[in-house]
């Protein structure tokens, strides 16, 4: 099969809400009058964000839910998608999985793929995800101010346990581990409660490398500090504590770490006024995503974290580096 | 050096005329009114679109050239662009030139970095580009019309023939191996030209995997054939010849399979009335690009290759194809 055969029967299709889809040199986007354009590219490497025995479905979907968690993070809504597509060789199996995933996605969200690349070489995906946002209405990292809470949606460090496991690093109950896999291959964009922020919220960022690492960006491009604490927003985690099995391996200390540090969570950690409280209620109840409130920023620069006690915490955490 | 230095010291510069660059979870674009949005991408594999030998600053060039050239194609004007980068490495010498040479096309066309994405990973090049066109101008593959003239910017042939030097299956003149070589590594995209023929062309294509095939897009896409005669764009390739040294393994034939099949030439093929001819060669002048009539598209389908003496070719020509 070759290059265009390939295009044509896995990811050709007709674009509906766009002027012009796959098939030109380019593809033509409209926003509508007023709105801005939203864009992000996220690049998946195997062996870096991908393990090669993951199933293509779960990776389809994965490598635009990464992508579509940006477009939340700014409260845009969905348009468009550009898939570039290095492989080794042609699989059809492995295409037509993959390609599933993707689009079931995609279709969830209205957000139609309207060109890219396809090429020979070490498994790559390369996805730019469109979407627009009423001009000056996108939720930013810069905007949070002094005093205002900080919210995160679902739950965080599920992802991470799961990779543990994986690793063979911890142990959990198999029910625990199943759910945690589940949030590792595809996690859930919160592209809903995203646009049900603007206007509402000061700041948002999606956390990919942990929650330590990109609340740091909100607070040093807000210049601001934070005091936060983390318990309620262990789901998964405090469900394997509890569970017994491994419950000795999942000690306060690597609970906190795989929070905190873990990454590849994709939910929203976003500010808001206190005044807000019940909009923000109403936002998550709209969108059908939990919520929870985890601290409050300060005029002090740097991240404090606490106890469930109230007692500050000494140890630093950083962010996932792919360099590091 | 971490990712975040890596992007800060490298690949951060402050957006201009975008609304939000680099540094949040999206970029935001904001295209003129009544304009639409061009987008383009590409993805280059190490060995596959380049060899490892190249200078980095030729490859940040031309990976941006060969996106641009896809706008270029559409007739639309450059706005900015996202960089997704697999490195193996953080090699700071390697980063230095490769920006350099990227940022010096790039501001040549005033296109600014708006975002993208840094990783480990084997080298890999994602480029998207982003373009504004005026609502219902952009040039399509599909616009062709039975008796339209078809033209091609600049020379063909000329990459394919440093690339078959390069692996010694041909040998030519150092100075014209030299003029090649600038071609392969260092392609102009024709910006200008494509803007310029809005309005005038019926349709364009920019020629990556050769003549035959490219051309062969627009034909199937504007449901017509063409004939078609290649001597006047053979720039290099007629200078090779000429040369003396090599000149005997220029064959007639190997200069058409270069033009042809060759690959790499990031020129513009593009159709317009008879009636245009002026209109052309004005378009032609005011970007300062080289433009030649070669043939003239035909209501039956298939791509008819005739030689300088008008008879019919038998040989057919296939373009690039990365899996076959």
């Amino acid at each position: 099969m070759g290059e265009f055969e390939l295009i044509e029967r896995f990811f050709k299709r007709t674009a509906s809400r766009n002027p012009l889809g796959v098939g030109d040199d380019c593809a033509l986007l409209a926003p509508a009058p007023g709105m801005q354009l939203a864009v992000s590219t996220d690049m998946l490497v195997e062996g870096r964000h991908f393990l090669s025995t993951v199933d293509p479905s779960a990776l389809g979907h994965k490598a635009l839910a990464v992508n579509l968690s940006d477009l939340a993070a700014c409260g845009a809504t969905p348009l468009a998608f550009s898939l570039a597509l290095a492989l080794p060789r042609v699989d059809e199996s492995w295409l037509e999985g993959f390609s599933r995933g993707l689009f079931a996605l995609a279709d969830a969200h209205g957000c139609e793929l309207v060109g890219g690349d396809t090429t020979q070489g070490p498994l790559n995906i390369c996805i730019s995800v469109f979407g627009e946002v009423p001009a000056g209405q996108a939720l930013l990292r810069s905007g949070a101010r002094a005093g205002d809470d900080i919210y995160v949606s679902g739950t965080l460090g599920d992802a991470r346990l799961a990779l543990e496991v994986f690793r063979g690093r911890l142990s959990v109950a198999a029910d625990v581990f199943e759910a945690a896999r589940i949030r590792m291959e595809q996690p859930t964009p919160r592209v809903g409660l995203g646009q049900a922020l603007r206007g509402i919220a000061t700041s948002a960022i999606d956390v990919s490398d942990g929650l330590a690492g990109d609340l740091g960006h909100v607070l040093r491009q807000s210049g601001l500090g934070a005091r936060v604490e983390t318990t309620a927003a262990m789901g998964l985690l405090a469900a394997a504590a509890d569970s017994g099995a491994g419950a000795g391996v999942l000690s306060t200390e690597t609970r906190l770490e795989l929070v905190l540090a873990g990454g590849d969570d994709y939910e929203l950690v976003f500010t808001a006024p206190a005044s807000a409280r019940e909009a923000i209620q109403a936002a998550a109840a709209a969108s059908k995503t939990p919520v929870t409130r985890i601290g409050r920023t300060e005029a002090e620069p740097g991240l404090r974290l606490v106890d469930a006690q109230g007692t500050l915490l000494q140890r630093r955490y950083t962010s996932f580096d792919h360099f590091a």
